[in-house]
This record gives C-alpha cells, sequence and structure tokens, in this order.
C-alpha cells in the first residue's frame, strides 16, 4: 500500500479506551489549516497559524461542531521542522471520553485529512531525516519494551548507538576503497599505492566489528521476545503448578488429572530486569492418547527452542524411570541451560528427601529442591535463571543488536567482507575487492537506510507499529 | 481519606495501557522543582523554572533515572493559575511504553511526589475556583459520556449552563430576601414595604424555574444511565437474538432450550445519538424450576424499573395464551411505553400471518412483524424505541439535569420555596418567609459548591473519576 507523503493525516496516539485525557496527532503540510476549521482559540490574540510563532506553542480553545462546542482542548503546534515528523504538526489533548476522541476524528477526516497507518507519524520523521532507519525502528520497540533490558536496548538504539557503530565502520570502508580506488586510477602504471598489509588489518578490524555486532543479536533477541524457557517433566510433576508461581496468577489449569496440559501455553515475566518466556508443555510419559502424544512430540520441539530446560521432576517418582528419561531430556537439551527441580517437597520427610537427593546426585543430578505448590520463596530458582541467561555479563555501553533486519543486514555485510580477506592475501585485483568493500557498505547502509528504501521494505518495517506513532 | 491539598500529585491522565504516547500530569507547588528533578531540556536556553515564563510552555528534552536516559519526553509546563488545576502543572508526554510510564511515575514518586487520588486534579481546579462543583461533576461525566446525548448534557453543564440557572434563581432569591428584609428592619413601625402580590409572583416563579430543572431529571437520568428497556416474553419467543440484534453482537446465550436465560443481562446500545439499556430477561412460563421461578419474578421486577417495554411474541404461539399473559404484563406496564414484536415471520406463510394479525388487532394488540433470526433490516424497531424514549423534544439548549445530587438538592429547593408561597397567602411574618427563602438559596448553592462542602462530601463526588483527571 502506497499512502502518498503529501497527504495531511491524523491518529489518536494515546493507547485506546477512556480516560482523562487523550491525544490526538495530526500531521503534514495542511495540519495547521486543517485544525483551524475545527478549532477556535478562547483567546482572540491566539492562532494555530499565527505568523511570528517559532518552534511550539501551546493553545486553549474549543472544538467545534457545527455550531455546538464538542470539547475544550489544549493544542500543540510544532512548526515545521521543528516536529517529530519534520511536517507541521498539531497534538489535540482533548478530554479522553471515546465519544470525544471518535468525534474529533470524524471532524478531522471531514476537514482532509486522512487516518495515519501504523507507524506513519515515524515513517514521516524517517523520510524526512529526523532519525535514521534504525533510530525510527528502535521507537517502535521502545513503545514494545516491557522489561529494563529491552528497554535499555531500545533507548540505547533510538539515541543512535547502532547508528554511531555503523558510523565507525563506514568510515574505515571508505577509507580501504579510497586506497584501493586509488591503486585502480593508476592501474596502467602497475603502481601498488594501498600497503596490503594495511589494507588487511582494516579488513580484520571490520570483520570484527561486524561479527560482534552480529553476535550481539542472539542475546538482543533473547532480551526483546524474552529468554525462552521450557518447563518440562512427567505428568503431574507439578510443572503447571511451578509455571503459576512464576507468573504469580493461575494461568495454566491445574488438576490432579495426569496430563492436564495439552497445549503448550507460553506466558511472560519479567525478573531482574529480564523477561523470560516460560513455555509449559505437556508432560512426558507413554500414553496412548493420541492427542496427547502430539503435545509431547510438541514438547521436545519446544526443549529446541528453549535456551533454559526446566526439568521438573516429582520427589516420589521412581528414580529408574527418571534416569530413563534424563537421557532423552539431555539428549534434546545439548547446548542449553538446564535447571533441575526436585519438586513435592512438601509431601516427603527430610530424611526421604536426603536419601533420595542423595541418589540423584550418585548419578550426576543435582538441582533445587522445593514445593511449588506451598507457599515457598522462588526466589532462589529465579536467581538460577536470571543466572542462566547469562546476559547480565553485558556491559552498560555494549551496542546489542535486537532486530532481525538489522542481524540480517549485518551477517550479509559479514559474508562480503569475508571474502575481502583471502582476497587479499591471494593478491586479488582492486576492482574486485572494491565491489566486495561496495557490497559490505551497502548492506550496512541498509541498517540506517542510507540508500532510500523501497516502499515495499518501509511498509512492512512501519505495519509492525501502533497506530498514532 | 483527608488528601493534603498542598501535596505535589501525580498520576497518567492517558487511558491505561500502550500507545503511541502517554502523558502523565503533576500539579502541586512543587511540580516544576520535582519536574526538574528528573528532566532535562535539550537546549540549555530553556528551563522548567524559566523566570520570563508566563502561560504554558512547550520544552523537548529528557528524562534521567541516575544517568540513564529512560525516554525523550515533551514537558508542557503551566504557571499557576494558568493551569487547570490552577496550581503549577507539567504534563510529561512520553513514549506510550507501560515499562516508560511505570518508571517516570516511579521517578516522580521518589522526586516527592504522591499519586493523585481519582479525580483529585479536578477536585483541586474546584478548591481553586477555576470551576464550579457542577462544571466539575461535568468533567467526570463528559469523559464517562458515549452517547451524543449524554456528552451534550454534560458539556453543557461543564461550559456552566446548570450554573446559569441557578444564577438566575440566586439573583430572583436575593431580590426577595431583601425586600423581605427590608421590611424586618422597620418591623417596629408595622409598614409592610414588600408588596405581597409581587412576592408571591416571584415565589411562583423561583418554584416553576426548579420544578422545571427538577423535572427534567427523568430524561436526564435517562439519557446519562441509559434508557432502561426491558425485553419481556414467553421463553423461547426469540427475545435474546432480537437483543443480539440490537447489540450487533452475540451478547445472550441462544439456544432453542425453553428458559436459557435465567438471568438478567444488560447490555447498552447508543441509537440515534440516544443509549439504551437492554434487559433481557427470563421467560415467561408456567414453570416448577424453581430458578427459573426466581427468573421470572426478576422479569417482573425489571418490567418495574424500565421506562419501554419491548414485548416479544411468537407469531405460531396460541394466541389464548398470549391474551392471557397480555394481562399480566399490561398490568406491570402501566405508564411506560409498550412495543409489541409479532416474532418469527420467517417460520409462517404471508396468509398465516395476516390471520394471526387480524386476531391479535381484533384484541387492540398492534405491533410490528419481523424476524430476529433472519438478517432483517432493524430500522423500524429502532426508530420505535427513539420515538418511545420521547426525549427528541428536548430543544438544543435546554438544561438538563442528569446528576442525581443535583436532583436532590432541587428537590429540597423546591420543598422550601413551596412552603414560602402558602405562607404568602397566610401573610405569615417575613422573618419565617427569609427563613425558607435563606434554605431555598442553601440547597440551590449546595449545587455549585458556594458554600465550601466538607471533605466528606468532595471524596463522595471526586471517587467516581477516573485516575489522571
Amino acid at each position: 500500500m502506497y499512502h502518498h507523503p503529501s497527504d495531511t493525516i491524523c491518529a489518536i496516539s494515546t493507547p485506546p479506551g477512556q480516560g482523562g485525557i487523550a491525544v490526538i496527532r495530526v500531521s503534514g503540510m495542511d495540519a495547521f489549516d486543517v485544525c483551524q476549521q475545527i478549532f477556535k482559540p478562547a483567546s482572540s490574540s491566539a492562532s494555530i497559524k499565527e505568523e511570528k510563532q517559532t518552534g511550539a506553542s501551546i493553545i486553549y480553545g474549543r472544538i467545534f461542531r457545527g455550531n455546538d462546542v464538542l470539547d475544550e482542548v489544549l493544542v500543540s503546534t510544532f512548526r515545521a521542522p521543528h516536529s517529530y515528523t519534520g511536517e507541521n504538526v498539531v497534538e489535540i489533548s482533548c478530554h479522553g471520553s471515546l465519544y470525544i476522541q471518535q468525534e474529533i476524528l470524524k471532524l478531522l477526516l471531514a476537514a482532509g485529512c486522512r487516518l495515519a497507518a501504523a507507524g506513519e507519524f515515524t515513517q514521516r520523521a524517517f523520510l524526512n531525516g529526523k532519525l535514521d532507519l534504525s533510530q525510527a525502528e528502535a521507537v517502535g520497540d521502545l513503545i514494545a519494551s516491557s522489561s529494563a533490558a529491552a528497554h535499555r536496548i531500545a533507548m540505547q538504539q533510538m539515541r543512535g548507538g547502532i547508528s554511531a557503530e555503523l558510523s565507525v565502520l563506514r568510515d574505515k570502508l571508505l577509507n580501504f576503497t579510497s586506497l584501493v580506488e586509488l591503486e585502480l586510477d593508476f592501474a596502467d602504471e602497475d603502481v601498488e599505492f594501498a600497503d596490503r598489509k594495511q589494507l588487511k588489518d582494516l579488513a580484520l578490524q571490520v570483520e570484527t566489528l561486524i561479527r560482534r555486532l552480529a553476535d550481539s543479536f542472539e542475546a538482543g533477541n533473547a532480551i526483546k521476545n524474552g529468554i525462552p524457557v521450557a518447563i518440562v517433566g512427567e505428568t503431574n510433576a507439578g510443572k503447571s503448578t511451578l509455571l503459576n508461581r512464576l507468573l504469580k496468577e493461575e494461568r495454566a489449569i491445574v488438576s490432579d488429572i495426569h496430563g492436564t496440559t495439552r497445549d503448550a501455553i507460553e506466558d511472560t515475566v519479567v525478573i531482574d530486569g529480564l523477561m523470560f518466556r516460560f513455555i509449559d508443555t505437556a508432560g512426558i510419559r507413554e500414553t496412548y492418547d493420541s492427542i496427547e502424544r502430539l503435545g509431547i512430540e510438541r514438547t521436545f520441539r519446544k526443549i529446541e527452542q528453549a535456551s533454559i530446560v526446566l526439568w521438573v521432576i516429582d520427589l516420589a517418582c521412581d528414580t529408574r524411570e527418571i534416569v530413563r528419561l534424563s537421557e532423552e531430556i539431555a539428549s534434546r537439551s545439548e547446548g542449553k541451560k538446564l535447571i533441575l527441580i526436585f519438586n513435592k517437597a512438601d509431601k516427603m520427610s527430610a530424611d526421604e528427601i536426603a536419601r533420595k537427593i542423595a541418589d540423584y546426585g550418585c548419578l550426576g543430578m543435582d538441582g533445587m529442591v522445593m514445593s511449588a505448590k506451598s507457599d515457598v520463596d522462588i526466589f532462589p530458582l529465579e536467581r538460577s535463571l536470571v543466572e542462566a541467561a547469562g546476559i547480565s555479563q553485558i556491559g552498560e555501553n555494549d551496542v546489542i543488536v535486537a532486530n532481525i533486519r538489522h542481524y540480517e543486514a549485518l551477517t550479509l555485510a559479514l559474508d562480503a567482507i569475508r571474502r575481502v580477506i583471502p582476497g587479499l592475501d591471494e593478491g586479488i585485483s582492486g576492482e574486485f575487492l572494491a565491489q566486495d568493500i561496495r557490497e559490505c557498505l551497502s548492506f550496512l547502509g541498509d541498517i540506517t537506510g542510507q540508500q532510500i528504501s523501497t516502499e515495499e521494505v518501509l511498509g512492512n518495517i512501519f505495519s509492525k507499529f501502533c497506530i498514532g506513532k
């Protein structure tokens, strides 16, 4: 869908629903004219289009529907280019009744606006050079961020953290091409201006920097979308009860019937500023129920998607049965953090528990003893999860990539720069080197949108935004 | 609960949830100081506390949590008394992530604010003389209004419609007392300064004006809370299906089993700018089911609460049975508008329908033939409802009372002025007359809060508001 950029657009920018106040945003060349049609300042000396106005100002007045006063509002005006979008912008702060919000929108549409598409205000900010593309994308991430860590990554990106790193890379690569191209200009004379050793150092530096950014995606993605934790174990081991304790609400259906949880239910909780995405799974046991069998197969697939596996073991269970299971789970959990919970401690004497734990210890299985059901402190488990996430070692100022589009561009840029390195060793001609470098630059440029991106790419990026931003 | 009025208060004023932007409002003597602790303007020349600032201004900058940038925001400042509350006010327009909203609130609390109680900003506006009490109450009604008619009443009240009417009354009553008191001053001389005929005319005028306002409450209340419509009829006559058609959604459980709807389900729909509150009721039939019997008794009670009764009759039903029911329903519907629906027209031939309608016509029963189940136009029924509501004849500029507190005060004022009229005929002494007039004035003054209202009354009024307004 092509959104004509010269249209004047409007949308409710505050969260949907009823509240004390709501803000309706209008942006475009005609924003002032459109709003002047429906708004009358309380003071005769004020005017939306006031000539002497520079920057932002606030005007108190009334929205009219014909001769009726629809609402008393505050109008903030931002004259281009001193606005979020870079265009003339009006923000109408009205009473937050649903009726009033809708009616003001209707009046704006009648006055010549059209409804903004999702993210269209931010898209305009990008097109008008107020933000680069990675910063614009960060606005969406910032609004969606629900944990301290996700917020920090989005804020850093919005404030140009990635852009700054890329700018360093760009400078290095441009330096590289200028050296190579100088060589090409004098190709006839067969002079090697660029010191190949120096070029290789530069290429290796660039490779390291890009690789570091690309590698940060695993952590960045986990922070942004939640660190996936699969809760597995035999049926009726208390997985759902444990999940409820972690979520601090009754999310999963808990019952005493074996095999209650058939669907993998996902929910998130923030612990210590990190978001964990819990995957409650069907219990693993021999079963003839075909629906449940599907659930078990799904359990194993979920383990593969998780980065942490929380294995819940009923202490009362036959140890041999658990050992049999342990091979299956271990084989599926390779490369993942495994946390063992010995559950239902409330149903056993201390002696029995000690004996069981010793048995498991002999088999190399160590874990936490707890009773998910009783109102015990789950802080130790929360701490284990945060440790297992392994994200705490990220430094305050480390730039983290959390956007898959950026990750893909970085991967392609990495491929390009990696072609350069052996090329230098093999004495490949400057022309070929320059081509790979240009490609590398182009992929990096995609991240910040330096080459004007296509409608399709932009549409795809901004459609994930909320309306009104 | 006593809220100290010198505290600086804060709250999220926009609807709860995630959105493009959210607005956090801060009000109080220290609002500027508090915000200065957490906000740094982007331009070094800007400052929240800028000396030369009068009225409102907008500053772009950053919210800091320690050394971290929490968000990039726009801050609007309103210097006392030029603000909504009459105090220093700061509105922080931040990115609408839940995390950011919460964190900014936390920072404000740490900087010395406390969370605002429901309606506390508006309560302060009243206490600081920005609005009278009836206007302040109208702010809450305005936000809650979900139909054009309810919006119009609230807006008129907020803009001082009731206050203006009361001011006229007050002038008349003060005129009255001044005449009477002049008489009292010269009581020794036994002179009758005030023309008793003139006084009686004045009292009658006041009585008429107060009565008109008090009488408007029935319509005002119906508009504000929805015009109550009871849908009644035999079991399985299609009442729930009809309700769903009116609500345009699947609200009531529809089944072919007789007596499905046991609870009276209430829902509202706006037709032609008027809100109707529909009451789906249990079907009326002879039943041995004790739970259902309770439902039927409730049906009859609901009819008493309704101002419109929508009686749904299954065309296929035995006419004699309907006639037997009609007496019961008619006796309960006295003084209410009754709309008859002959339903399930899809299950009969045109001939059969014509015969049935003729039969009912002979019995004096006229109604609409329709099939609630099929996708037929329900516009005629909607039009009948709007007509039956009888509110359309209210003039554009009629002042309508929709607040029960105002209605009660008007009723008491009416009693007081009505004591004056026979007193004048009976030649009662000016002293007694003056007392009744003072009482009448006092009740009218309660509406606009002219006598400073008690904490308890104010607490009760503003607790119904949303937080942040």
